[in-house]
């Protein structure tokens, strides 16, 4: 049986490492980034251009993308808060370096997340976000867009679907290459991403992609992930190992791990591109680095 | 909103404990069912009559049974594994003792698995099955039965699907008051749990209730409960805190954790007759109690 095919978007390397207290070394960065090619993710969050006072971890973006493979068949995302970021992503291929493939650029839904977030409203945040896309473009940088906290804040908690797919809506003006929702604080139920992205998908009329950003936070990850799935998305984030954590909930797990996901998919019938065993590999590699068991429950059983 | 209710059967003192290596007083595992019903626990599976050489943990089973409370609005359920253990379950309630109300026949769905952890095929597991249900009628004991490893063996892999309702249907004959697939070893999908769970319920033909008995071992148990609940399946195993290991996985988790399954039905507008945080505050005594942390994510985000 197939049903379909998934493309896994590997962001161990940027949001699975934000949080990590102990700064990883530009090599073993390197390092990490080569074993998910070889496990077969073909496109990965490598960095993010923020201020590295704000995110320590980050401060060798621009270092990492310089040392990323050259490969053509890989697409290598990098995040982006502001127009200043963008402008960091475009340096990253001057003087005929690779560089980086497409920015990732993020609205938060929910003014009072985003004011403490990015000191920015919701609607500062879109008339920014939609300036960042025109600026990408303009510059011939691909650009994606992700609403995060778009299953709650930690904050305001009850986030509505009206605001995330009004976001949406003003978003899918600029033609970004995709849309994400993000449950940055991993709340979310299969029940709600399966209504809210089935209303993305008729707000987006099949013209823009969906993809799905999950965390396991509250052990519903996967179970979103599925319904996601369901409601027709086809693009998913996680990370190696579920790196990541949850700044609101220091004891709390990350992303959605990666084995996990492609475990749960494979033996549904959807094919992933991904070498489960390879993954489970890379997992026990960086297990070993970090000193301490990572949360995929795939690679805990394997 | 409200979608419908399910019923919990907290099965953290029987499949939650077994596999504990220090022995769990009888006075401590009292103190974790009566906090049990504290949050809300109406059917609980309070200890399995299996012989004591072969799960220590479970040699007290008569002395917890008599010290259970006298709640005429619980349902106490023995796990019995033969007719030996159905007589025990009866030897409960002699001299007017209250004892347990329900006995919880257990069937596995493979000939190798069966023959190495009950000494039976499946054409022999099931005369003997069918032989308790019988003699726990004839003699005034409600019955039901569980099917485990219905997604999948240790040892022989796939579990077709049509020997999973071969048995289901000649169970069916004689009445018990429940079926309940179990995911044993923690393999099963929710594209799995929505298919499987669907035919038996039209095996079933309605007339014989479904459980469903998930295990987290590779993640996808809150999706597997998610998928169940969408087949037609109001009453799930849970266990506080996803206490129970798996054998096969010695470093992987147990059965679906309550706080986890409560916290994605409840949030998706079922009504579980659980109180959460009471949930929660019983997970942090008994992690104390254990030394350890336990696996649910909902209770580690809280």
């Amino acid at each position: 049986m197939s049903f379909g095919t998934i493309e896994l978007v590997e962001v161990g390397p940027r949001d699975g490492l934000q949080n990590e207290p102990d700064i990883i070394s530009t090599e073993v960065k390197l390092d990490l980034i080569s074993r998910m090619i070889g496990y077969g993710a073909r496109r990965l969050e490598v960095a993010s251009f923020v201020h590295p006072q704000r995110v320590p971890q980050m401060a060798d973006a621009e270092a990492v993308i310089a040392g990323l493979p050259d490969r053509s068949d890989c697409t290598y995302i990098g995040l982006v808060l502001n127009k200043r970021g963008v402008m960091r992503a475009l340096a990253t291929r001057e003087n005929g370096a690779r560089g980086v493939d497409q920015v990732g650029c993020v609205i938060v839904a929910s003014d009072t997340f985003g004011q403490k977030n990015q000191g920015q409203t919701i609607a500062e945040g879109l008339a920014e976000t939609r300036d960042m896309l025109r600026f990408a473009r303009a510059e011939g940088m691909r650009a994606q867009v992700t609403i995060s906290a778009a299953f709650g804040c930690p904050f305001e908690g009850e986030v509505k679907h009206e605001t995330v797919l009004a976001i949406a809506e003003e978003l899918a003006i600029e033609n970004p290459e995709e849309i994400a929702l993000a449950d940055t604080i991993g709340v979310g139920t299969p029940w709600e991403a399966g209504e809210l992205f089935g209303k993305l998908g008729e707000t987006l009329g099949g013209k823009i992609p969906m993809r799905a950003h999950f965390h396991n936070t509250r052990g519903t990850g996967i179970a979103n992930a599925w319904e996601a799935y369901k409601a027709g998305v086809r693009t998913f984030d996680a990370s190696l190992g579920g790196l990541g954590g949850c700044p609101f909930a220091p004891r709390a797990t990350g992303n959605i791990a990666t084995e996990d996901l492609i475990y749960m998919m494979a033996r549904s019938g959807v094919d992933t591109g991904i070498d489960l065993a390879a993954a489970i590999a890379a997992n026990k590699w960086f297990a070993d680095v970090l000193g301490r068991e990572l949360p995929s429950a795939v690679a805990r059983a394997a």
